[in-house]
């Protein structure tokens, strides 16, 4: 095996170290509290114009992390990667190839020669962010389950300061999938006048009850495992990872299309010509597919993030934050203009809601473009699916 | 509130009885054990003609029992019921209104002034019928996870043993709905000569791939709670109710369509005007239905039969087991009538699947209809559509 570090593919934005930024002062939260002394965990790629005029803010889903694009010098975390790509990609494991690689360098979607762009951890996070697994400064232990529930607009305010200590006050985009979305329309919503355009990819402005349900079951089943131990499981030597396997399973095959896992697995056995009569052990490929999944999943990501996080999405509502309800009253003043693109096969994050965002736009006579890409493989689709999002995009911040 | 055994609803079966019947001899599994002394629970409603030709069998999903129709005068388990029809429904309690009511009765589509139905508790059960919580006479301890591994083929095994005790070799039919359509495919293809038509509904022939995760999912939630101890947590004062309470959750969400539930609760909030800034306590309706769900079911099932049950439908698999991996094959030996039901929300058992089996009858020239009902309703729809599926299965029974 070659090493990656030393022979970076084509367009790729080569080697890459994520850095880290102590922000100054406090952040203000939507609940009322304050967080001191966060730390922000992020990549850059591309060149920095002098008029500081070329910026995107590329926004990470649930489980992502700073490194959005090359290879990362961190060490790997030496599991074995095998199953669908998005294993590779939505990798968060803060080595390897970044999980949005095939957006971001030269000649790409988000082209590095042309842009700076710049990927953070989000608040909450558990890849180098201030969030639940850090330390509490008035205390000096982990924030666990104390520490504050968090909203997609609190991630905004901390990339924002972020950028400002940065030396960057305007963006040209701020895009992301899915999470990424939520907190690219966020910006539009909250920071107008900041940012010139915004790419939300297979999100909503607000979950449909579904999503909210699978998120409800995701966190119920962490919150089960009595190794959560009410949060506060930081140096116990426990962690529910029994709960966050069963989470990420159902969040697994929730970002896959029922037809993807049929073409992937379909019926077939994992290990024997007929079945063997076995009550749990995985038969069937796609069972230990999952198991795969859990086991990889809780090696590198933190309990209390998922917990906060999954809250942070279901809270999201873009109506109800900013419209009293309606949503065209809540996007009345966006001024940047918007590319919105769905997938076909997202049952997830489904085309009806960005095509709702969008009559809501085009009814307050915003710049909105919306393509509906007809993709197989669900909600990973943004991860999987560059050839088809390339053009669009580039087309899009070519105008 | 009235009593309901004291007046029953016009059409309605009245009070009925649970009773228990214990088979002679021993059963032959598919896994090469045996199972003795079983005991099988089992209800009855409409006469049973001198011929003994007018005979019905209803067979129940994973949730379900004997108790399908009427009132049972057996004591209610105190619990309060809300939310979806379906919860009374597929109720499983043993008391208050069977789970197929409103298909089983005088007038009803499966009508007890003309047939004899009979509705059992499936082998591996845990209201009444031999399981994983019943004693095994070989060590006078609960199997517990010593109980075989069982199909649905053995579950068939065990019904027709309880009707032929019962006096009765021949079936003018045998239904279910998902699971119970299975049981009904089995006869068929087992048993051909004994059984003049099946009624299948939202059922299939082999569950898809997601249908197979899903049900995985459910079974590692159970495993992963420490409290089911390896399968042997009788008689400890501890059961994986956490487990398996997110087990519910997720076939909960299942069985019903994202528009239905989008239409029954959408994203409103609880028990508040806005959003409290909780981690995990409900906040949103949907969010309360799951937990009210799961608190009721883990009250009255066992989750060994869960497990057992689950697998069984997950095996379950007419090509694999009966035509060397074609469809065509396997249906071959049926001579039974077969009506097939399936509704277009179903995405847990998907229309597409009924189309497949019946595709393959009509290639061997077998008397097969397929109906395919637009209804919003998802899986449930079998247990909530009384009205349409009604004049369909009338009219093939009347043939």
């Amino acid at each position: 095996m070659t090493t990656p570090a030393s022979t970076p593919a084509p367009g790729s934005v080569g080697t890459v170290s994520t850095q880290y930024r102590d922000l100054p002062g406090a952040i203000d939260l939507d609940c009322g509290r304050q967080l001191n002394e966060v730390r922000v965990a992020y990549e850059t790629y591309g060149a920095l114009a002098p008029a500081r005029d070329n910026v995107i803010l590329v926004c990470h889903a649930l489980s992502g992390d700073a490194h959005a694009a090359g290879f990362s010098t961190e060490p790997a975390s030496g599991s074995t990667r095998d199953g669908f790509r998005a294993d590779e990609r939505d990798s968060g494991r803060g080595s390897g190839l970044g999980w949005w690689d095939g957006m971001i360098g030269p000649g790409k979607a988000f082209d590095t020669n042309r842009f700076h762009v710049v990927s953070s951890n989000l608040l909450g996070g558990c890849r180098g962010t201030t969030g639940p697994s850090s330390v509490n400064p008035a205390t000096l232990q982990p924030y666990g389950s104390d520490f504050p529930v968090i909203t997609v607009a609190d991630m905004v305010r901390v990339e924002r300061a972020l950028l400002k200590e940065l030396g960057i006050t305007r963006l040209a985009a701020v895009a992301g999938g899915s999470l990424g979305g939520m907190q690219a329309l966020e910006w539009a919503v909250q920071y107008g006048d900041d940012v010139d355009s915004i790419i939300p990819i297979a999100s909503t402005h607000a979950l449909q009850t579904q999503g909210v349900a699978w998120n409800a079951i995701a966190r119920n089943s962490i919150v089960a495992d009595p190794d959560w131990q009410g949060g506060q499981y930081y140096g116990t030597g426990r962690a529910p990872s029994a709960g966050m396997g069963v989470a990420r399973m159902v969040g697994h095959i929730t970002y896959l299309s029922a037809s993807s896992l049929t073409s992937k697995f379909g019926r077939r056995l994992q290990s024997s010509e007929d079945i063997r009569y076995v009550l749990n052990e995985p038969e069937f490929a796609v069972e230990s597919y999952l198991r795969y999944q859990a086991d990889s999943f809780v090696k590198r990501f933190d309990a209390n993030t998922y917990l906060y996080t999954s809250r942070a999405i279901t809270y999201f509502d873009l109506a109800r934050q900013y419209g009293g309800g309606r949503l065209a009253d809540a996007v009345r003043n966006i001024s940047a203009r918007t590319l919105l693109i769905a997938f076909s096969s997202d049952w997830l994050y489904p085309p009806l809601d960005s095509q709702q965002l969008a009559e809501a736009l085009r009814s307050e006579g915003k710049d909105v473009e919306l393509h509906v890409i007809d993709a197989p493989y669900g909600h990973d689709c943004f991860l999987l699916e560059e050839a088809r999002q390339t053009p669009i995009i580039q087309a899009f911040l070519a105008r």
